[in-house]
Order: C-alpha cells, then sequence, then structure tokens
C-alpha cells in the first residue's frame, strides 16, 4: 500500500474536529450542546440573495469565467468603495471562499521553504493551506495579557531572515477579536516597506467592527500597494457560509496574473453563490445594522457574563465574534473535553474550541479557550450559567 | 516589489486560453466564432436541480460538512453501483469540482519531486495540480497513428523510478475520447500492483460511452483497491459545470483521512450545488437517454464530417465528446490563430484548441487539435463547412 505525503501528515487536526467524536457521542445521550465553537453565524442571510437563487432562470448552470463574473466584481468596487478602498474591478478575483484565497495566494508568492510570520494565536487553517504550499509558519505571541495588541515589532525584527516573504494578519481577528490599531498597522507597514514582504491581510470581519477606532485596512496603507494581498469573503458578513465565494484583491498586476493561472486551472468558482453574493449586495442597509445590532448584544452578554464567573477572563474583543477567554483549569483541552464526555446541566453542556489549537508556540494558550458568539441571546446566557457550573464541578472533581 | 513564486512562473498557460483574446477581438469585428475548443455542454440540466434550487426554503445558508452532505454521498453509491462500483458513503469525499479532487489527490499522495506516469496528450490541467503539489508528471506518448491507445507496458517501465508514485489516467480520455479497453486496464493494473503505485483515475465522462465495448474503472481492477483514487465530478454528466461539485472516491482509509484534512482546512463544498448534485441524480433516465443520443449523433456528423475534409484525419472516438485531429498545416497553433484573427467564411469562424497544449514532449501533437462537439448539429455541420474553407485558405495563402 503506497505511503501518503509528507505533507498529509503535517496537516494538523483543527482544534475544532477534534472534539466533534465526543459531542455526537453527547447529542446521542441526549445532551443538549451549545456550540460556543464555531463561527457559523445562525442569523440569516440576506433575502435578496435567496430570492436571486430562487429566481435562477437558466437551464443550463453551466461554468462561469475563472476570475468570477464581471457584474459580480464591479459591484464590489462599490462596496470596498463604501470602506475608502479603491479598486478595479481587475483587482477582485473571485475565489471559493476565502479559504482559496489563501491557498492561491500562499501558491503564488511563496517557494516552498519560505516564512510567513503570523500573530499568533491565529486562524488555524492558515497553517494547512502553508503546510500545503510547502511554506513555514512563524509566529509572533499576542499575550491575553496584553489585551492581544500587536506583539512588539523586535519580535517580528527577531524572526526575519532571508527566507522570510510575508507578514499574514487577521484584521478584525480570529480567535482573538482584536482589531488593530493605526499605530500598529503603520508598524506593520514599515516591516514589510523596510523588508519588501507580502502583506496577506484576511479582513472578513470587517462588518463586526463594535468601537469607535477605526477600521484600517491594508490597502489604506502607503506605499506598499504592491505587497498588499487582501482575504476577504462574504461568509460572515452575509451569513453565507455555505456559498463558499471569495475574493483575492491585489494591485500588484504580476501576483494577479499569477492567480488567475491558478483560477484557471480549476476553472471557475461556484456558480449559484455567485448570483447569491452579488445580489446581497443589494442588501438594504436595515439587513446589516439589524445584524450588527444583534452582535453589539450578545458580545456584551457573553463579555460580561464570561468576566463574572470566578477565574475566568476575556479582554473585551473590539470585532469579529469571537473572543479568547482564560479560563481557571491547567488545560483546556481536557477541560472542554470533559464538558462533552462527563457533565451536563439541566440536560446541558458547552462546546468551546481549546485555544491552544491557534497557537504553534507548545504551552501557549493551554489555559485559554475560543468562545464564539453566534447563539442568540437567550441562549448565551444559559450556556454562559453552564459553563459556570462546569468549572466548579471540574475544579471541585479534581480537588 | 516582492518577486512570485517558481511553482507562479512554472504555471502553464492553458492551450484554450491563448486564443482568448484573438476571438474576443473576432467578435468585436462581428465575426461568429463556433467554439469547438471547450468542454462546455450546451445542454440543459436536469430540471430537477433547476427545481431543487429554486425551491430551497433555508433562511440561512450554512456551512455543509467537509466531506459533503451524507444524504448526497449515500445517493451517489446508488448511482455507482448501477456501474457495479460498490461503495460506501465514506468512501465517497465531496469535492469542489473534479478539480479539487485531483489537487487533493495530489497533495495528499505525493511529496514535492515525486513523479506521476501519464499517457499524453492529457488534460492540461493536471500540469497544473502537479505543479501546485510540486509532483512532476512523465507522459509517455499516445499517438494518432494507434488511434490514441495506451502505449505500450515498456514505454511505462522505461520511466519508473524510485521517485514514480503514482499512474494516471483519463478513462474515456479528454482530450482523444480513446477509452481503455479491458486488455489494457489490466495491463495498468499489474503496473500498479508491481510498483505499488497509486492510480489516479479521472472517469468523469464515464455517462458517454459509444462503443459496445465495456466500461472498466480502476475500481473493477482486482486486488489494487488500496491503490486506487477515482475522480469525479457531476459537470460533465449532468451539464451543471458551474455549480462545481466533484468527488474524490477511495477504499483506502489512510487516503480518505488525509485528504478529509484538507477539506476541513477549506471548510466545505457549495451547499446549492451539492443540493443540485444530489436533485440530479433522480432525473429520470429519459434525460441521460436524451443527452447520449444527442453526442452520439453529434460524434457521427463531427468524425465524418472531419474525416471528408481533404487532409485531416480523426480517429472514431469512443467516449467523451471530444476528438483529438490531425490537421493539413504544420502548426495547428498558428492555424487556430489564424482563424481567428484573419478569416472568416459567410461571417463566421471556428476556435479549436491546438493539441500541443496537450502533449508536454516538444513538437507533440504540433499539427493537431482538439474539436469538442458540444454544439447542435446545424452548427456543427457549419462549423465543418468553415473549417474546410479555412484549411484551403490558409493553405493556399502559404504558398
Amino acid at each position: 500500500m503506497p505511503e501518503i505525503s509528507q505533507r498529509g501528515q503535517q496537516m494538523p487536526q483543527s482544534p475544532i474536529r477534534k472534539l466533534a467524536p465526543l459531542a455526537e457521542a453527547a447529542e446521542a445521550r441526549g445532551v443538549k450542546i451549545y456550540r460556543l465553537n464555531i463561527g457559523q453565524p445562525d442569523l440569516p442571510s440576506p433575502r435578496a440573495a435567496l430570492d436571486a437563487i430562487r429566481s435562477i432562470d437558466r437551464t443550463v448552470l453551466e461554468y462561469s469565467p475563472s476570475q468570477g463574473f464581471l457584474s459580480l466584481r464591479q459591484k464590489l468596487t462599490g462596496y470596498y468603495a463604501k470602506y475608502n478602498i479603491n479598486l478595479t474591478a481587475d483587482d477582485i478575483i473571485i475565489t471559493n471562499g476565502g479559504s482559496e484565497a489563501v491557498l492561491f495566494a500562499f501558491l503564488s508568492c511563496l517557494n516552498p521553504g519560505d516564512e510567513i510570520i503570523v500573530p499568533e494565536p491565529a486562524y488555524a487553517n492558515y497553517m494547512a493551506f502553508a503546510i500545503s504550499a510547502g511554506a513555514v509558519i512563524r509566529t509572533v505571541t499576542s499575550t491575553i495579557e496584553d489585551g492581544f495588541a500587536l506583539p512588539p515589532v523586535e519580535k517580528f525584527e527577531e524572526l526575519i531572515n532571508p527566507r522570510t516573504r510575508a507578514i499574514l494578519i487577521c484584521n478584525p481577528n480570529n480567535p482573538t477579536g482584536y482589531l488593530y490599531s493605526r499605530r500598529e498597522m503603520e508598524q506593520i507597514r514599515r516591516m514589510v516597506k523596510e523588508h519588501d514582504l507580502y502583506l496577506f491581510s484576511d479582513e472578513v470581519y470587517r462588518e463586526f467592527i463594535y468601537t469607535g477606532s477605526p477600521y484600517i485596512s491594508a490597502c489604506h496603507l502607503k506605499d506598499i500597494e504592491q505587497n498588499v494581498i487582501l482575504i476577504d469573503s462574504v461568509s460572515k458578513r452575509y451569513s453565507e457560509c455555505g456559498i463558499r465565494i471569495g475574493a483575492l484583491i491585489t494591485k500588484n498586476r504580476q501576483v494577479q496574473q499569477t492567480v488567475l493561472k491558478f483560477c484557471q486551472a480549476r476553472l471557475s468558482p461556484p456558480l449559484i453563490g455567485q448570483i447569491a453574493a452579488e445580489a446581497s449586495i443589494d442588501a438594504p442597509e436595515e439587513y446589516s445594522r439589524d445584524i450588527y445590532d444583534e452582535y453589539v448584544e450578545r458580545r456584551k452578554c457573553l463579555v460580561d457574563g464570561l468576566n463574572r464567573i470566578p477565574g475566568v477572563y476575556s479582554p473585551i474583543p473590539m470585532g469579529a465574534f469571537y473572543t479568547v477567554a482564560r479560563l481557571p483549569v491547567d488545560d483546556a483541552e481536557d477541560f472542554c473535553a470533559w464538558c462533552l464526555s462527563e457533565f451536563q446541566y439541566e440536560g446541558c453542556t458547552v462546546m468551546m474550541a481549546p485555544a491552544s489549537g491557534f497557537y504553534t508556540t507548545p504551552g501557549a494558550g493551554r489555559n485559554e479557550v475560543r468562545v464564539a458568539y453566534v447563539l442568540n441571546i437567550d441562549d448565551l446566557r444559559h450556556a454562559l450559567e453552564v459553563l459556570r457550573h462546569a468549572l466548579e464541578a471540574y475544579n471541585a472533581r479534581k480537588k
């Protein structure tokens, strides 16, 4: 029997997936699980998107252009203009979700062995895409004590060597909810400029910023236009994770042309997803406002609730719909597994993502979890109560 | 400005895409183009698929499972059983089109530098996926003189070395329409078994077999169950290229688990495409029969018509909806470009794919083109007449 590849062996198990069998077993026992572990919004997709899908009048579901429909790309330029990001349709390539945009950015820009510096904790799948491309992720650690602010420039500089080719940020951040300040973005800009690096900037959560602080896109940064590759997705902003429509955006023509060759090899992005995404851009302002208001409330409910539990601490996330919280346990992975396998309170338990899976530094984040607030307020409140009892029972048990 | 990657530089330009700007210019001049160059069927998608899309009653277009919906995978087992391919739902992983299945097969099974032996001419994008995975395509050349039969085993054996990890076939074949015989499949089986290779078998055209010869799937071959990875797609069989639903099928659990990790990294295959694909399996038999009958007629019309043009020769393709034909020109690429840039007959011209793009051997297929029969009979007839005049004019011009 032939062997699988080394990169196949290296591919990490997602921190979320590891617990899936335990969750299945718990549900089989009749336990209700509050899923605080995933980023699947429960809020409705825009009506305009659903209507567009339902009124498709094609008879052949044919290929679309490899770079995506021109009409969608044109409409997106209007969307980005509202954020003061000035693009032409040619700067935008439509991808199979933000995921493919990350993969194609890595394949197009990085050679095997090239290094990308990423502030951790970080979205775990970046690692998977780096392994796919043979690239190496080096991390600078942001800490819960500093509220997950950008680590000092010196920490980046320590890692920069001739194989360093890129900095990758996620802003607002998954998993921490951190929003980089103007000063921090300027620090990143200077490093990118000085060392002529690519700046991969994943900004899929830009709709979800809850403070007065400005959203500084990588596309707003001066003099590094040719270095910036923006990763985007409609999954989160329109609650359309399933349609798999993302975008890779760059002003760098050589990168564009290279990415396009990878796009041509896979022929085209999803046809019906593009139709839904295009219709979504026309969703009325109330749609975004209602969604936004809902998350504002949930965030307050969750973060206040977490910090009221003895021994739990969550910084205030400024964006996205996650927070990374510290728990009064030694090993959050063990605790999360225990919640699913041995605990219930009023017939319920909680499922959270152990934060260690978002760090590459051994031992980092061992007592932290990522908590998503994609449940309605009542469920969130009860989930917090369940969590409080779980922590009490878990720590009582160990004594 | 940072450089693009070496693999980005190596990525081939698709043989079809090179001519696209000339085609655009021709259309801008008002010339009608018969597109014999692409594999986009003009025939309708099943009504059941369109109805399923139009009656979607979800309010959230959420993620689906990374391996695809269980209901779709279960229904597919019934479809494959009709071809005497016995699977469980666990053997099937749903992908973003057949394209992603090829990419994930390569990423999961091959290390950088590993070699895949492929009979050429071959589907050009295999090369792109191999470059993405850092793998190397080695080709054994099948010739138009032999009707594109499998090259002799010795030709494979000459290439086999310690880096050889796989044989890749497309059956029925794109671009030649060739269908491997039972004897040829047995030869492949023996090589795979003897050298413990993976057998990647792309069988997306199995619905389109026009001779009495049996369809021998790689899954029918004895004793190499653990070596076989079947690549499939609904694009061609249901005229649904745009929904991007394919499958990677294997009984090898280790490969399954590895592929699944790549699938989890990209989160999920398209939601609405899966709904359409599942509904398509219920399309009445008449749907497939009508489509099949149409291709039978077109094939006859095209192949007879080609062979009636002086100096043109096409073997009889046994499957798929392409043929590779030899033209009475020195350089088919030049001729194809000339057809678009300098020729018209009754306001029309033809667009064909120069076959050289399907070979890696320098000079091979220089006077050949791939012709797809995805036009209706009337258009095909006129296209053949236009081609005849084009060849006359081209050769007269050169004298």
